[in-house]
């Protein structure tokens, strides 16, 4: 019943027409094997295989859920995984944006945000899986010693072994600084003990080698976050025998059945050190930049498939007449639902916002390879300052918008949406995890808040600022971008009335920044879309084509129904902590 | 794990000193035996029934799910559930507010929401069963002949009996005029033949006898709403046979499992009129009121239930040092999470827009008693009036607010909150019918815009409109609650802008009424809340206990955090429909 179809023509307009793609990463010497039709055919296959094969095994998957025999520790994915895995990796997916020298076909990074958004769309719970992996190479490749990387970052780029992060422990998980696993010294390597909870593929049967990136303390680490150091932990040795790190408990959650999220136990586990003594965050931040940018992308992805589910019932299921006699379909008794104004609103909330999520995807991914790959540094370093200051936007806006999306589609489907035949109540259940993995969504509001903003004298915000000032000084003659540059320039002043607003009250007082951070994040979020909703017009005006002319109708839509909910964050951060610190323990 | 404690302080001073129940319902002839104190002990002793007896079958009914055996069409219920329905009845609960000449306990109707609240806090899966009987009861005490409603209404309030409503068909949920259920005459009766889909508690085995009522059309029907009779169909005839009404398979839906969700085939089923010929919808609007309040109540059960759990968790669970260092706790590597702001900005949304919930679905439970019973037939109008605009409200902010605030809940609990361990995850499948039945939320959103608004030329709106000015009014002169009058005045205002801009723009246009109809609706109920939070501070202010104290400051926070979402809803009506209309088919 369920059915995708790649969303070809928008992402092929994000990347041509909006943010330049055959004029700049096409043209790095890296890349040049990578041209925009080049790239499109490959979206395109994977296009094809997310739909053929993945989709297929996303409700078995979560009817099946997955099976741990707690005497041998080993788990049980659901039919098919293997076989599905196998093909994923034929397909090239899990090697593509690694560097040739390990393997790698070396596309640039983009490509992990737009197919990343397909493989979602289609099976959030497997496609996990080859994420984490993704994250765990980046690390390797940027903090692990040769004589390490070289014996397991060729096998994970060729998809032959897998891997994960271990970072949450039962005693903390926003707050890592509470670690407490513990490494031993033992020749040249060390011997971790300790539990870590919440690990999403910690162990199952896809590959017969796991790889963990574990957070631990050396004996001699200072307290807090400040002692933590990374290591590398694999399943099975170099010598053929387990190693001490095993799944002692499967979690049993609302969503992502057919994704293992286990409790590992490491008792002794050999393990090697991965970059320098007790600044294993740093490898792990370099993990979780990338791993953020695509949870955001999960709650793009839903959203997608929850639309297109929705709308393809909107055009089947019939229920009363138009309210316009001129829309009533002669011979008839009703008319299909999409005729109803409500239902248009539900729909047009969720297709605006979602291409405006995409498009803040799509900016924040771009800015990865131009910051890696732009021959000039000024260049590079502005891309870093964006990419640094987006991600943590990307990784909540997307989520916590995605969520309200798919609830939307539910909505438009009435009792059947609720019903397991129409696979957006998966969707939610799955989806609804990403608004608290990878740091809670408050988290990238305190990153955002309380790193992002202040760093250099707000020098990120200042190269956010300056585009969209650059923008609207350079379009201000131009009549018809008016309904839209207005709005934006309304939208820029209420930020920059915001973060003034933090500066002076948030500098001295973290409680208030604390409790605005979130409504902050979402105003700067808004912001941002409204920006990029203006850069996908300026592309459209003038194209007589359907694509282009549909455009500008959604940008008008986003300008008229979404952005408005500016306002209210714009209150309720003037508002700032109001009375909520006030209340006693016994108050609640 | 889940507790549950029923919020006694809060209903107590809703009814007191809030709704003056000890001077206008307990003084009702009808009602002297319900004064506060008894009706208080009768809440409370529900709250331990519901809190010790259904809670705990509430995750296990929800695992086991229900049991079709399609060869003998019987549905087997959870493990207990049997006994707890036995439990159920014999504390009265089906019964309570049933008129004693038919073996009621005869207690005001305003109880069925205060309890209401606390079985769908513990079990909405299972309350739905006798929540059911109650709207069919109602319906037969107030349509059926004396004949048939006195073969069939004392065993129903005995609750030897269970009852159903049976509406929707595969072709037709929420536009009804396309029923199809077709009756023949045989005799003094009718045999009925149809399919019926979404049938809540259709089939079980609870009760011996499952009385269902059904809509259906008379062979000489005009077509449309108005050629729709009211059936009833009883499973098990007089003569103790079976009769051809039977279940022919279950949904598998996102949550409520342990409630069946039935298809129900009618062969020539053996079914009696109920009330006058082709009238149906009469009896069952006489249903389906009671019933739109009870599902509101639904949506503030479950935030309720939400609520304490995510309490709870932030109570005990330790990340991260308080930002402020008067707020540390000594002797901790971490303080609880209800230190900082954030976590309390989530937990006072919840709990500042539930209360303001519980006193809508108060309000509009209280003014059914006093429409049904007061001594003075103009009070009984107004307060009719109010009943009939406040249902839609009820029914959909109240589930749609509820829903956010599960969310939020499950957001405080982070990772724990999205397993099973902690409950809320079920609490959020569970609720989220609840913004789709009984009439979706814009069904609701329909009735107040094109019923109620312009009804007898505005009436309802005018007797609403006239307590919050009387209330402005009255206390102009009281300095102590200008913090709290002033927002109110100034979001009555934008209410009153949003009905004239429906006046105006909407009656000539019907497509603008309803592109807004959502939205305006939230704003309705907001303007609602505000004047009821306004007399909550009222009643509490001067009073210098903990709760009253406490009451004030969670009224200061929904004026300063909550209420600023108006601002958003009244842009987004003037934005009116948009551009929403102008989308071809293909464009979406």
């Amino acid at each position: 019943m369920a059915q995708y179809k790649a969303p070809l023509r928008d992402i092929r307009f994000l990347l041509e027409e909006v943010f330049d793609y055959p004029h700049t990463i096409a043209t790095f010497e890296a890349f040049r094997d990578f041209d925009l039709d080049t790239v499109m055919a490959m979206v395109e296959q994977v296009g094809d295989f997310a739909a053929n094969e993945m989709l297929p095994l996303n409700k078995s998957g979560d009817a099946a859920g997955i099976q741990l025999d707690p005497a041998t520790h080993t788990v049980t994915t659901p039919a098919g995984y293997k076989e599905l895995y196998r093909a994923f990796v034929e397909q090239g997916l899990v090697s593509l944006t690694q560097p040739a020298e390990f393997g790698g076909t070396g596309a640039p990074h983009c490509l992990n945000t737009v197919l990343g958004e397909i493989q979602t769309s289609c099976n959030l719970a497997f496609a996990l899986a080859p994420g984490l992996s993704h994250g765990a190479m980046e690390a390797l490749e940027h903090h692990a010693a040769p004589a390490l990387r070289d014996v397991y970052l060729p096998k994970l780029v060729s998809g032959e072994w897998m891997a994960t992060m271990c970072l949450t422990e039962p005693q903390c998980g926003t707050d890592l600084g509470l670690i407490s696993t513990k490494a031993q010294a033992e020749g040249d390597h060390w011997k971790l003990t300790g539990t870590k909870i919440w690990i999403t593929w910690g162990e199952h049967d896809l590959t017969e080698n796991i790889i963990h990136l574990v957070l631990g303390r050396l004996p001699d680490a200072p307290a807090g976050i400040k002692g933590i150091s990374l290591f590398l932990v694999p399943k099975i040795l170099p010598d053929g025998t387990r190693n001490a790190i095993t799944c002692g408990g499967l979690e049993h959650k609302m969503g992502i059945h057919a994704s293992p999220t286990c409790v590992m136990n490491m008792e002794g586990a050999h393990a090697w050190l991965v970059g320098e003594p007790h600044k294993g965050m740093r490898g792990m931040f370099t993990m979780m930049n990338a791993a953020r940018l695509m949870v955001g992308v999960q709650g793009l992805g839903a959203a997608e498939f929850a639309y297109q589910t929705a709308l393809r019932f909107a055009k089947e299921r019939r229920q009363s007449r138009s309210l316009n006699p001129a829309r009533r379909e002669a011979g008839q008794a009703a008319d299909v639902i999409l005729v109803h104004p409500d239902v248009r609103r539900m729909l047009l909330n969720i297709k605006a916002s979602n291409e405006g999520l995409r498009a803040l995807a799509y900016w924040t991914a771009i800015n990865t390879d131009l910051s890696r790959s732009h021959p000039d540094e000024r260049a590079r370093q502005g891309a870093a300052d964006l990419v640094a200051l987006l991600t943590p936007l990307a990784k909540s806006y997307l989520t916590e918008r995605g969520f309200d999306n798919i609830s939307d589609a539910m909505q438009v489907c009435g009792g059947s949406g609720y019903t397991r035949d129409w696979d957006i109540e998966q969707t939610m259940r799955d989806e609804r995890i990403a608004m608290i993995y990878e740091g809670t969504n408050h988290i990238q509001a305190i990153d955002l808040v309380g790193r992002k903003l202040g760093e250099d004298h707000g020098r990120l915000y200042h190269v956010f600022g300056e585009k969209i000032s650059l923008f609207l000084k350079k379009n201000s003659a131009n009549s018809a971008l008016t309904d839209f540059a207005l709005p934006l320039s309304k939208v820029f002043g209420r930020l920059n009335e915001a973060t003034q607003l933090l500066a002076t009250q948030g500098q001295p007082d973290p409680e208030f920044a604390d409790a605005v951070a979130s409504n902050y994040l979402n105003l700067f979020s808004l912001t941002a879309i409204a920006y990029l909703w203006c850069l996908q017009v300026k592309a459209a005006l003038g194209q007589t084509d359907a694509f282009h002319l549909t455009k500008v109708k959604t940008a008008r839509y986003f300008f008229d129904c979404i952005l408005p909910e500016t306002a209210t964050l714009s209150a309720l951060i003037r508002a700032g902590k109001g009375n909520m610190m006030d209340f006693a323990v016994e108050e609640f």
